[in-house]
């Protein structure tokens, strides 16, 4: 909540800006537990700021692994570096899981607007068969979709809400790290102090 | 050891030549997992393959966090994406600390050439501050290092040593996983499956 911006979300929104001639600024690396223990680590791709926050939202299929390690384990680390800026950001945070049969109306209608913010493309890919299982040869590749069509079952949000930032700038060698805490109104404050890099 | 070549590697050392007009194409990102359980992610850069091997080599600093994170729990995840040619590679291994007190010399020769391979640039960090602590400003910067110096203390070598790759083609929308296992005499053998993207 709150109406004051995070401190390093201004540095991100900046670095955004100063990459975004670049496609793949908009990807990042999410880092998770596996059920086995050892780290998972894979790219996906920024879908926003969720409203008036500090929240990362990230567009996902329920059936892939990273939704039963998030459920066995909520923590994650995003690393995310802009290739011409240079400039890093580690974000670490607890990640929530909206899908379809999420029981709050509130986080239904968020789940419903990453849907229609997304391609008819990307749409398209939780129409395909399960990710990660064996590839069947000869199966039928065409699905369709209808642009008014709501979220299909395999789509699901994911809310990752940071409560620490580590802040890399290679140009000029300086690093930050961000550290939130909750106030005794339950408001989420940041202080942040300069690190070596 | 083993003459053969894994065959992710071939995919691997064909997606660093087609995107090796990009300084940025041989970093990835490496997950391994903090003191406190949660994911740990940071940009790192490749330095090569350990002679004739599949193993991964990454220089870094003995004072930061993740050498204590790689002591507690040794198993790490690499992502690797390539923005020129949207390719993935997703290593997942153990990982190997080789730093100037190891008692194999075999080690320590393999640690010696990797600081020779680097630049002067990169070995004077390792002479900085200690990364992660606090900035302490009007401290002197100023440092130098005879290029025929060894690695200093500081210097340690990273040996990943991969059991999977989740390769992902997102042009071509391929996705092939890549599996080994050790056979009867010690070497290890490389199976791969065609999975869903």
């Amino acid at each position: 909540m709150g109406t004051a911006t995070a401190p390093w979300k201004l540095l991100l929104l900046h670095a955004m800006e100063s990459n975004s001639h670049l496609k793949h600024s908009s990807f990042f690396q999410l880092a998770t537990i596996g059920l086995n223990g050892r780290p998972s680590n894979r790219t996906v791709v920024f879908r926003g700021f969720q409203e008036n926050s500090d929240k990362i939202q990230i567009n996902t299929d329920t059936r892939t692994r990273k939704i039963e390690e998030i459920k066995h384990c909520p923590f994650a680390e995003i690393c995310w570096y802009f290739t011409d800026s240079w400039e890093q950001f580690r974000i670490n945070g607890r990640i929530d899981i909206i899908d379809g049969l999420d029981p709050d109306p509130v986080k239904l209608q968020i789940r419903e607007k990453s849907w229609s913010a997304s391609s008819v493309k990307s749409r398209l890919q939780y129409l395909g068969p399960n990710p990660g299982l064996p590839c069947l040869e000869q199966q039928p590749l065409e699905f369709s979709l209808d642009s008014s069509t709501g979220p299909v079952d395999a789509f699901c949000l994911l809310v990752l809400d940071p409560d620490q930032v580590d802040y890399l700038n290679l140009k000029s060698n300086q690093r930050l790290m961000f550290t939130s805490r909750l106030s005794d109104d339950g408001e989420k404050c940041w202080t942040s102090e300069s690190v070596n890099p």
